[in-house]
């Protein structure tokens, strides 16, 4: 009563549509038993079936697949072998004879008293559109075929479905996330990964063993279809006290991602055309501030989207730029007074991060009138900002953040500490869904879930209707 | 009248000390006829005697020298030959026979179609405090003899002088700014050049012959007595449209920090003791989010600070944090929402920012009560906090800054469009002086001055008396 009060007195003297309702907090309360300060009392244990190095001597291992190009007709496929070996690539169209091959490159690095494996990096390029290819790795015994699948032509009205998924590691928890995913019957064609892979850096001296464990589990769905990176913190692995000062070492050797055809100049921001998308992948743990090379090649790629070829504007960054839980609350502040204008600017329809190990959707609301001297300092409605969406509940050593900010904040739609997975669906240009599937549901389930009209063919559809 | 009851009513429902009346805004108003967009027009033109290669073959030339550890018993020595030629510097204390040397590296850099010169760096330590040195670089006809002082060991009523210098440039403004510096009967002892050396990216193609040209005009003073380097933004030179995708190129090849000293990892951002003060530079354009090697070190470091050894806790960072010009207003937000509970929490005495040409001086204020749900986003009165003080007015070939935002913000104290340079005098733990020198004054006249009392001695001072 006194809250709604001084809300309506501060909507009259600062002339903006104040929300002083929150959204609705879910009633479930989980026991977060799988957090621990030492990850090894809840990260699966190195003899797990998901760990085993694949059969065959030196047998490459860790395979995993990004897009390799801005429009969907490259592959970035990476693996590991123990010793030298092929550094080629064998791929072929499903229902052609005609085999390829390209031949990649090979980086080591070390880390602290960690020497790598030798890691394989191949992009297979001018690809046909909305085909399943098989690739062939290794030789002899130890060879190994997968495949994947491209994406269609972007286009506006080419339906594609997104998997969501954040903050992963490799607890048991981590496991039956991705099995929900692989299961669900929305079947995501390719995941949209928010940061935070192996969490190998809370293991002493940051066990870049636990790298490789991370790889070998995740290749059962990531060696298959595309996995679109985003460094989150757990990727920096700066560690003075060991004398590695170097941040994303681990990371940028291992998970290549396909920078230079969007014109960024780092691995850590780029974005790629993927069916009706256009995908932004910004670094929360780099600079930002006007003039950075991060600042004006997003503030250029902007400039760039063609929402009448790829209607959906999707942002991923690590760091939520809003969250009410407890857990990282204001941590994205710094990024948000810097690009939030910009969100809203170009209608950016979703943003997606990871960092908070729970789920949270925003209402559409910004918050960029503010200019020190004005005290407009409150998230107000804003039907052409996007939705924010944390979804850094892969389910990972450090467990659930539970604890959330009281009252649920206004900008708060629906919050939930629980560990799960996203889809969102795009099914034409004007409309996408979105659901959130918590772990313990049935695999059709979802705990929350939205439609999405898409911002700019919206206010298109909104000026033909009025132009009539 | 108006502005003043809103005040009042915000101060009574934030329950915060608004400070609702600006400070002064000097009744100068300057010609900005040193601005042009073509660098050319204002710049001090090639065959300038500033700009006079020195005599003698490959005679060493761009002689500049910084702090080299983090107690001030050390000195790097950098310098430029077009052949090779020695890397020894040799040198010797003031009435000392004892002469010793030092082997330093070299360095070469390519910038688009520039191939740098010969760079030298050496690092000379373990020098004696408050002691004349002289140097020789080069040998036979073209070796040169320079000198420097020494700062006394650091301690608490050790008086030190600084002058403040930022955004330089090439121009006959930059050069009137220089001498008004050196014959300033203050007689500063090293500068903090708060960032934007040369300007040379505003050339085509960022011509590096800009900085060769800005290091011999800055020779007479830097070679010396050391500058303290901060990186500006005018530092960055990415450009991608010629291929230059890696920041910082010429100023970390030209530029070197002692970063290493203080534990950092980065030369963008490190510390260093000099007599009373404690000097903490920052990156305006590096990441400085929490987890970031820059926010880690940073924090890492302020708790290092021993206010009874260097009582004076001096922050140098580019962007300011406060500001009221139209140029460049607002964007130190991303520092400011991360850093400045730290500045407040830790007392530091003073921020010095350059990047917007112009002076300007704070009150004591804060604002790091904002939590985005309580409205309080104000800037209030706050002893604990630092002064900012923006002095960006070197004179470049971008010009004054002249447009202000109106009204006068209540957390500027004084704004001033003129060109000239600052002179931070420590007189022992609790006093120090600051006066800023318009260009257009006699040597000894302050444009503006303050006494600093300082943050850290003030509340132990005001505790004994209230103990007593």
């Amino acid at each position: 009563m006194m809250l709604g009060l001084v809300c309506l007195i501060l909507g009259l003297i600062l002339n903006t549509t104040q929300l002083c309702d929150g959204g609705v907090t879910s009633s479930y309360v989980r026991n977060s038993l799988s957090a621990s300060p030492n990850p090894e009392d809840v990260d699966m244990p190195l003899d797990s079936d998901v760990f085993r190095v694949p059969h065959g001597s030196n047998a490459p291992q860790q395979v995993h697949i990004t897009q390799g190009d801005y429009e969907g007709k490259g592959v970035i496929i990476s693996w590991t072998t123990h010793k030298h070996g092929s550094k080629a690539v064998h791929y072929w169209a499903e229902n052609s004879r005609a085999k390829r091959f390209s031949v990649g490159a090979v980086v080591t690095y070390k880390y602290y008293n960690y020497t790598s494996d030798y890691i394989h990096h191949c992009t297979i390029k001018d690809l046909e559109h909305d085909t399943k290819y098989y690739y062939k790795l290794g030789s002899g015994h130890a060879k190994r075929v997968f495949w994947f699948v491209t994406p269609p032509k972007p286009g506006p009205d080419v339906p594609y479905t997104f998997g969501l998924i954040g903050d992963l590691g490799q607890t048991y928890d981590s496991n039956t996330t991705l099995t929900h995913y692989e299961q669900n019957p929305a079947k995501g064609q390719a995941v949209l990964f928010v940061g935070d892979l192996s969490y190998a850096d809370r293991y002493p001296n940051h066990d870049n063993n636990r790298w490789d464990t991370w790889g070998r589990f995740s290749e059962r769905s990531v060696a298959y279809q595309p996995w679109i990176w985003i460094a989150g913190n757990h990727e920096i692995d700066y560690a003075p006290q060991i004398g590695e000062y170097q941040p994303f070492v681990p990371f940028t050797n291992r998970y290549p991602t396909p920078f230079e055809a969007s014109g960024s100049g780092d691995p850590l921001w780029y974005s790629i055309k993927r069916a009706s998308a256009h995908i932004i992948v910004l670094s929360s743990y780099s600079g930002f501030s006007k003039y950075t090379p991060q600042y004006r090649w997003f503030t250029s790629e902007l400039k760039k989207v063609k929402r009448n070829e790829t209607p959906w504007l999707i942002v991923l960054v690590h760091a939520p730029l809003y969250n009410s839980y407890e857990a990282h609350y204001l941590e994205g502040e710094g990024m948000r007074v810097i690009f939030e204008p910009y969100f809203v600017q170009y209608k950016v329809d979703v943003v997606f991060s990871g960092h908070v190990h729970s789920y949270e959707r925003s209402e559409r609301i910004s918050n960029v009138a503010y200019n020190i001297v004005n005290a407009q300092c409150t998230p107000v409605s804003d039907e052409s900002a996007p939705v924010y969406i944390t979804i850094g509940d892969g389910g990972n050593s450090e467990g659930l953040a539970t604890e959330m900010t009281q009252p649920q904040p206004s900008y708060s739609a629906y919050r939930e500490a629980s560990f799960g997975h996203g889809i969102f669906d795009i099914k034409n240009r004007t409309h996408a869904h979105f659901g959130w599937h918590r772990n313990q549901d049935g695999l059709a389930v979802e705990g929350d879930s939205l439609w999405f009209i898409n911002r700019y063919w919206m206010s298109k559809e909104e000026a033909s209707v009025s132009a009539v």
